[in-house]
């Protein structure tokens, strides 16, 4: 089967395996305790420029999202996200399960803004209603655009006149930060989050993302939240020397700009067949207004996800690539394309 | 203060207190194991033509709502609400806090309709999504309309074709069942509900609510979720006792029908002034709409419920009505407003 | 049926009632912000020596303590109770439905001391352990203990040194503080807890405790809490009217008082008859013990709680007393007992 | 440093490693419905002599209790365990966070009885205490103790007659399967519980266990509780292509084995030295009683578990070994004890 499902459909890049394999025969403290996860630390305090960043390594990304946003809320106060928000939509609730509404909004482009959280404020103003105290946002969104440097900027100096907390879901980190439009740096992000996570899964890596607490009034006994989530690994190092290995040379954001280069080559195919685009291409996923015919024609031969009908003639396609995608897998699509449309 | 700000704000009807001094001097069972709970089981279940309906006393409506609605819901399940739903705004993410998602859906009156809850299951498709399991509704709405018998047949054959659970919000049943437009009965609640509630408090009870299972696969074992949520009064017969009073000669129905006439006299003092409704008046809540400098003399001479901007002149404010409300109370509010339009 | 069940099994005291009645017709704020919360609040300052005491208003028991208790800790964190104490046995899981371990404690006499929290803390060291944050206590306990004032100092200098807070359940505090051993204060009780609630439902109230913060660190938000919990009542003045009635002129006092009297002769009665007790009689419960022959006639004749087989002979029968227990009530147990011994 | 800390400090067995190399191209469906998750569920189905068996790949021990707990008990149930479960120690109350009470018992060995139980079952009689519903069991126990077939059979047939669930956390399964005084069989495991897991951590997995449900009836919709509690990998296949390795030419077992067989020499090891055991040594982890001298030279040159005083001069000590552990490694033990003894 041809695939454009998804970016998590190969195990892992070889030389993250290969440094997997180099330290097979060591033995380890547990839990996160050991030397690799120390050297991953630092590294990426580096990286952050951020020497007293709090950095813990989780095995995935909705276990990541519940523990550090149930880790951060009192009983009784709420997260706000884009009604396209991960958290909101495709988590099974795991937010609510902790005890915790997520307050949707929607959104053009699965981008929040200070100007649509306003109103959220306004209408909640006292003990009858939930009391909204962090912000959730996914770089790239669930639409595969990104945030500048002064939306993030604007949206953090919003959060702390409001007293709101920012976390930021970076499970397609790499792509945001690869995009072309891109200008945010890693220590950006530092400075303008409360706490971020940088995904390892959609970015070669076989399991495991990088939990950072720039703010140190939230993060105290952490890893309590942590263990009673189920969320911390024994041998949390196979997470670290992945990290430590993406983060050598920039490979991370090779694999991103990589993924981010396949799909600009996809997009190229789909504007020559005359389609267009439900969100603006920025990164690795597109969303592909589709005909209903050449929409069935297409998932007859491929794997990709269906979202459904936009009216009684087109649906919406979504296509994503990947560290791992070849560009002979474009060229078999565009050919296939050409020979349906002529 | 004059006052339109709630139908809560006076402590008892005083047959209901009659009712109550009567029964001082006697020992009673605790917990909902007494005398005057098993007669207020009997009556309603004749008043439903429902012999084995499963019939509980609760101190309150929200804590009702969240102890219904988390013992009929799995950990993963949902429940389905209008957006201006009573649980999705106005109950401090109480049924968040029992682990469950609440979806919401826009409506143009408060009111749900197997139409709008189609696309809502349509997009909850797989284990990536909370699983929709109950429907929640209120009659009267939180904005004063009501279900017809058809509207509640309607919704209720399409929860039964999908599988659903539909559970009644009655905190305001009696101003329901007294509207003027209204054709539903107290033997239709049995009928096309699964489970509702039987609001006392804002009918005269100083507190109190009647939850009834109709669906007597969804109730095992209530009792220890009841206990659980501290939900069960050691003196339950104190709600009891008035629910009986209630029922007794009809004078449920006569003290939402007392609510409702003084809402009706209200709205042609607000008509004669010139105003519109932002929703249609059919029970005691109005929604009227004001230009802002009016509303300004109205919120300083009443204590009423401010809804807040409609556009940069106008503003929303509601006026309940409740039994106790008295028609000169109405008479002032004329005179006064008739003399700052003339 | 003659009925040494509970406390709580007649409706309301007559000064209670009456004072309920003399407001009927006010028209008052919702949700505790009305006059006679107010002045209720101002009432137990005063008799607290504590003029910033944080005073809220609760329908039962139950859920003040999963409220209070939830809403001080954070989600890794456990309550330690003794092993008899109502929330680790009586309340359905209501704390740990919030999230919350409950460490119990074997004690002698349903006490908690720092000599058996010390092994508790000891063994609770790091982050693969809940972490102990918050001592429960009852007054009197469980098993009709009381603390002294001595007790209750240490419990809470241990606390203090620990970082620890400490919470008193108040159910029977009337009791407890009218014992004839007793010399514990309010105003002892305002500066060795960190919060506490006074028990009304077995008091004498139809329903209603009220909870006390003297800690201002952990009552932030509160009201929060209390709404998510369905833990506020809408006429939330029915609870401070009875208060208010409660603490003029040393009622709650001599409603505890009489409850003891009653017990202390009950003692006396069950001590003729040559039978010992399985618990220090100090207050209005007594824990009898029983050969199972006598104990079955007893419960032929008497409501009363069952608390199983001590061995194969002999069983323990709890005796409850009442501010509405009668000197002929306990004559008749008397001479009952003594034409079966004799 | 030396080290018989715990047997999860080595990343992988090199054969799993190579079976993970082996798939490294291959683009795979994710969250568990790829072919190598379905291969490693036939195998273990055919293991099983349980055909219809529903298999599930989890990433940790501690998630895959909170899921499968969580997944069957209604809000109100509890679960019992020995107080030694790892349920009720070591996993920060991850059980009371999903809402439910671990009702902990004494036991001599670990392990839980009938007879232990029985009382629980008793005492828990009405809707005032929670209702037990599952009784969780580890095999190998917390104590390194094993259940034999007919303890196993008899826990069963007394869940089955009073509807119970029983679940056994087979972390150490491997070990336990392969002790000398062992008679259970992966069949036996798939007759008597109605759902237990296979550990993979522990067994020379990176990450990995698999769940077994045998009992149809409680695994409806268990993969949105996996969703929800972030307890499904996305790339699934790297448990179960581990998985797979481990059950071929049986590995597991053979690893299993290992571990015991150093321990059994690390026993005798300790039985020279004249030392006595706080629990019967019959797997991989031994528990030994040190003088308080001894016991600080051994924690100066070993990471191992100390479990604290057992009186004023003696205190317990943990030693674990595993499937990486080499005879070299006890005979320095042996040879450092010896030197200090004579």
């Amino acid at each position: 089967m041809n695939d454009f499902l998804n970016d998590y459909n190969q195990t892992v890049h070889p030389s993250l395996l290969k440094s997997f394999i180099a330290i097979n025969n060591k033995k380890l403290a547990g839990y996160g305790l050991d030397e690799y996860c120390k050297q991953a630390i630092t590294n990426i305090q580096k990286r952050l420029q951020s020497p007293h960043a709090d950095v813990h390594f989780m095995p995935g990304g909705t276990i990541t999202n519940l523990t550090v946003i149930s880790h951060i809320l009192k009983p009784y106060q709420a997260v706000i996200a884009a009604n396209t928000g991960h958290i909101n939509v495709h988590e099974t609730g795991a937010i609510e399960a902790t005890g915790h509404k997520v307050i949707s909004v929607p959104t053009a482009d699965g981008k929040l803004t200070p100007e649509l959280i306003e109103p959220v404020l306004f209408h909640h103003s006292d003990e009858h209603m939930v009391q909204p105290k962090l912000i959730y946002i996914s770089n790239t969104t669930e639409l595969g655009t990104i945030y500048s440097q002064q939306d993030l900027k604007n949206l953090y100096q919003y959060c702390q006149k409001n007293r709101l907390f920012l976390y930021l879901d970076g499970a397609r980190l790499a792509m945001a930060l690869a995009a072309k439009d891109n200008d945010l740096t890693l220590p950006d992000l530092a400075k303008y989050t409360d706490v971020f996570y940088i995904g390892g899964t959609k970015v070669g890596a076989f399991a495991g993302e990088m939990v950072i607490f720039n703010n140190l009034s939230i993060n105290q006994d952490f890893r309590f939240s942590m263990k009673q989530k189920g969320a911390i690994l024994a041998k949390s190092w196979i997470v670290a020397v992945q990290m430590n290995e993406l983060m050598q040379n920039d490979l991370y954001f090779q694999l991103g700009q990589h993924s981010n280069n396949m799909a600009d080559k996809l997009k190229i195919v789909f504007e020559k067949a005359g389609l267009t685009f439900a969100s603006k291409p920025q990164t690795n996923q597109l969303f592909v207004n589709f005909p209903n015919q050449l929409a069935e024609k297409i998932i007859a031969h491929y794997a990709v996800d269906n979202l459904g009908p936009i009216d009684d003639h087109n649906c919406c396609l979504r296509f994503c690539t990947s560290w791992s995608t070849q560009i002979d897998e474009i060229d078999r699509l565009d050919r296939l394309l050409q020979s349906w449309l002529s």
